[in-house]
């Protein structure tokens, strides 16, 4: 096993984190290797926004569902998925409209997301915690006012940056014949994977503390999910901030 | 700079492999630091087909726009948005339908995202080259009966894995006042960022062999959009999988 496998592996969402500074130059690493992934024909539909000021990171952190830990840290990266910087490299040349569709989101939404978890890894590498927010698209279009978006730009999800002050745990995830499959997708697999992880959530959500005692993942799926649609809100927004999903 | 990061500002996308075969012990740890990466409150609403067979490789590049290096490797990755597993988990205890929508759907792509590319590191760390095929998007109908897909699967890419036959440069990307905002989106940085790059892009271009002398990065993509829209045929695919993208 590499030690860069050994890195991805140890991986756990930090929710809890020291106020100690994080260095321009680091800052600056993580980007150039957030860069270095791959995106799609080299069209770099994406951006990131830092955010260190502490009244954004609180509004931040209120809009995105009360996580306190955007506070806490000292640096908050929004991802965005970028059209507007397509469009207005187009717009340098010719007077005319960037035409787009679903596929041409989706690309942006996926460039977006390669890059920030080449971000994430080259944080954690630098000792580094970090957490995925998608809490970021509660409210996605006061996300959008706070960080001057232009149409055509939406944060796909934040992740914050910093040096821990917990430990967790690693969680464990679904057996491999539930997620990797031999040349064909295999639901055998998946019911089999999902029947034995649900043995081993009874006894990893049982024994943690704050944890539900008797549950499982399959009925922790399910309470999540009668609890209503998630985030109505989106495509109605995606919309108006001028994305055609068609 | 931490070795990581030496890896992840290393790469480049190899068109071009050798038929050395990859063992299964590399395919799994591959596999399992894929699943290391963080899935939005664990619903790891995704999975990997692993397709080695030959014939089938042979179909994938065809359908992808003939990309001759996925059947060169031994091995090719699809990677899936899969609303199915958490469809089937709820439906282990429970007769009711997964309510969906763009939310839904997006949690799955970028879940799928996260973990396809720390399977893209992982391999890459341990002495492979890899490249992204967007291109499983040409045809996903096709694609989706050739790897058995069930309703609420597509696939996302494609990831050819396996030992390189060439040594292609870095490409430069846009500097990092287009990409990188501090506090609030930055519309002047993206301009003046990519007026520098076109100049960046227009060396790098004259001097590659077999591209077009006289261009630069605005340029390109203005052929590439003038083309019509990409992958129109997308959201209707994705509605008759049974994607509710509302």
């Amino acid at each position: 096993m590499s030690e860069t496998i050994q890195l991805l592996r140890a991986h756990r969402s930090i929710r809890k984190y020291k106020a100690t500074p994080i260095p321009q130059e680091h800052v600056t690493e993580i980007a150039l290797a957030a860069q270095a992934a791959s995106t799609s024909s080299n069209i770099q539909a994406y951006s990131v926004v830092a955010v260190r000021n502490p009244e954004r990171k609180k509004a931040l952190a209120e809009l995105s569902g009360n996580q306190i830990h955007i506070e806490q840290s000292p640096l908050f990266l929004v991802w965005l998925a970028d059209l507007n910087k397509v469009r207005t490299a187009i717009r340098l040349h010719e007077d005319i409209e960037l035409q787009q569709n679903t596929e041409l989101f989706l690309l942006a939404t996926i460039d977006a997301t390669l890059a920030a978890q080449n971000a994430t890894i080259a944080a954690e590498s630098l000792g580094y915690g970090t957490v995925y927010i998608g809490g970021i698209r509660n409210n996605p279009q006061a996300v959008s006012e706070l960080l001057e978006l232009p149409p055509l730009v939406y944060p796909v999800f934040g992740l914050v940056i910093g040096v821990p002050d917990q430990e967790p745990d690693l969680r464990p995830r679904l057996p491999l014949q539930a997620f990797l499959h031999e040349e064909v997708y295999q639901q055998e697999g998946v019911v089999n994977g999902i029947k034995a992880y649900d043995e081993t959530t009874r006894t990893y959500y049982a024994t943690r503390a704050g944890g539900e005692a008797d549950t499982q993942w399959s009925k922790e799926l399910i309470r999540r999910f009668n609890g209503g649609k998630l985030r109505e809100h989106l495509q109605p927004y995606l919309i108006s901030r001028g994305f055609d999903l068609k």
